[in-house]
């Protein structure tokens, strides 16, 4: 069943103890840029360095306790995040991996502990791995995203966001997966704030944008974004939540995520991952629908190779 | 008269309302790689982006109300810092830069309101013009680290440290002028804790630990270090304070500056400037010497050229 905001207060309990709680920070130049008064929940900051930990712990710390194993195939924030969970569990946590993902990353989860199965870098093979781990290992698949317990855990971080800052007039959260963006507005609506939730994506990566407006799921095919945290497509448990409570989907640019991401660097002195630059690219690039008000954005993670820089790849394009 | 715990318990009720109380934060990675529990006091949270907004703040409140201009000669924090204090008091700031200074830095001068006067690339240029300055304007000179105003004010930075973190075995700051570091011992010293304060410089820049064996200033000819910050040397308001309360100096390697700066970006999700890396440099090079304590320290800022990142400058060294 669709997790409700009693579902995300249980999630906050659950993984209450073990995360952290995240500070609210705010810039007065980014406001004078943005001409709102805006307020960045810093998941930048959360252990393993992204929301993702809210999802992966309260999954695992809701399985029963004869479950040995957890499993997914992801190669970024959540492969990490669910390594952590498991090990804080004492269970194992298998990773389907393609073989040729970054060393940084393999190297994230083997360092939370994580195990990592190498599969053909293909859909067919990710899958047919993944389903073979599960069949040996008796594994329970933790989803990177398209889970009702992941869906409940993401929301925690918009739970906390309004409690510290109740007064707001739009939250937004960027949408790959739509894990963060589903569990942000069920929280956002059911602790009933007045507060809009707009998610925020790359044109080059627009299939929430325009599922939203088809009215059904239209997987990305071949995502171009910089953003590598937001290649996915929404799932078939997050959709229909996105579709009911959130009003509007925000694209914006390359060269705007960029821009975006060198403000929060350059004002704030806190490091986040392009993903997260894109709710501030979406105000930055307009200003005039929020002028006055007060913004909620979830930065939702700061896993960034620092060798591999977007203002020293022209025009910020990665892939 | 040299500043006791009293004036830097005045400069932080005179500040405390302009400037931010940074947070003490903590990583349990940092923690496995020192072998010690390490409070990081974030002054690179701080606003204008270094703690040197304590000292220029403090002294410029504390001009009387017929001053109605300061100056300075500086081309780092201390001088935006300054531009944005007088800003905040309605006064103008005169800052005295070579006209080669990076244009990164004048912009940061001008953007607080400071008004930027240029002289030739020497010190003789640089303290004509100053004394020409004051002359015309009849600004109050405020300098960067030798004077009491400002080293009260930095002491503010230990003072709210051992607030929030009492128990500590050391607190270690970084050491240019010496600003930073005497108001550190003076609050640390003056609040009875058990703290031993530990200076920390570049091994191509040691001045402090060269003056503090020799018991009498050596000024540095030719510092050699990516660590901008702490290329000055001590000054005779700061040695015999440093002289006194301060046990010891720690020198560390350009290599090993780097690889803390890169470890803080990396572990914390936080941008800090090279100067800042150092204690944490010092940390990670005597791990035997602090095994299990507390150790604070403080960071100093986060201004740094994110086009001229050190790790994509062979060896690390810049100059």
């Amino acid at each position: 069943m669709e997790p409700t905001l009693e579902d995300i207060r249980a999630a906050a309990e659950r993984i209450g103890p073990r995360i952290h709680r995240t500070p609210v920070m705010t810039s007065r130049s980014i406001d004078a840029l943005c001409g709102a008064r805006v307020f960045f929940k810093c998941e930048n900051l959360q252990k393993a360095g992204a929301f993702k930990i809210r999802g992966a712990t309260n999954a695992v710390f809701s399985l029963p306790p004869e479950c040995k194993a957890v499993a997914t195939h992801s190669s970024g924030n959540h492969a990490a995040a669910l390594s952590l969970a498991a090990s804080w569990r004492g269970i194992k946590a298998h990773v389907v991996m393609p073989s040729n993902s970054p060393a940084v990353k393999q190297e994230a989860v083997r360092g939370y502990g994580g195990e990592i199965v190498f599969c053909e870098p293909t859909l067919a093979a990710r899958e047919e791995t993944l389903a073979r781990v599960v069949r040996e290992t008796g594994a329970e698949f933790i989803p990177p995203y398209n889970d009702y317990r992941v869906i409940a855990g993401q929301g925690t971080a918009a739970l906390e966001l309004l409690e510290d800052e109740p007064d707001l007039d739009a939250v937004l959260a960027p949408v790959g997966g739509g894990g963060l963006l589903a569990g942000t507005a069920i929280a956002v609506r059911g602790l009933g704030s007045r507060a809009e939730v707009i998610g925020t994506e790359p044109a080059g990566a627009d299939d929430a944008h325009r599922s939203l407006h088809a009215g059904r799921i239209i997987p990305m095919e071949k995502p171009q974004t910089i953003a590598d945290g937001l290649r996915t497509s929404l799932g078939d448990r997050t959709f229909p939540i996105i579709l009911r409570l959130v009003p509007k989907i925000v694209t914006v640019s390359e060269e705007a995520i960029v821009a975006a991401m060198r403000v929060l660097w350059e004002r704030m002195k806190i490091i986040v991952e392009p993903s997260s630059a894109v709710p501030l690219a979406a105000l930055m690039t307009r200003r005039e629908e929020i002028r006055g008000e007060h913004v909620g954005i979830i930065l939702s993670g700061g896993n960034v190779d620092l060798n591999q820089l977007p203002w020293s790849i022209p025009n910020g394009r990665s892939s």
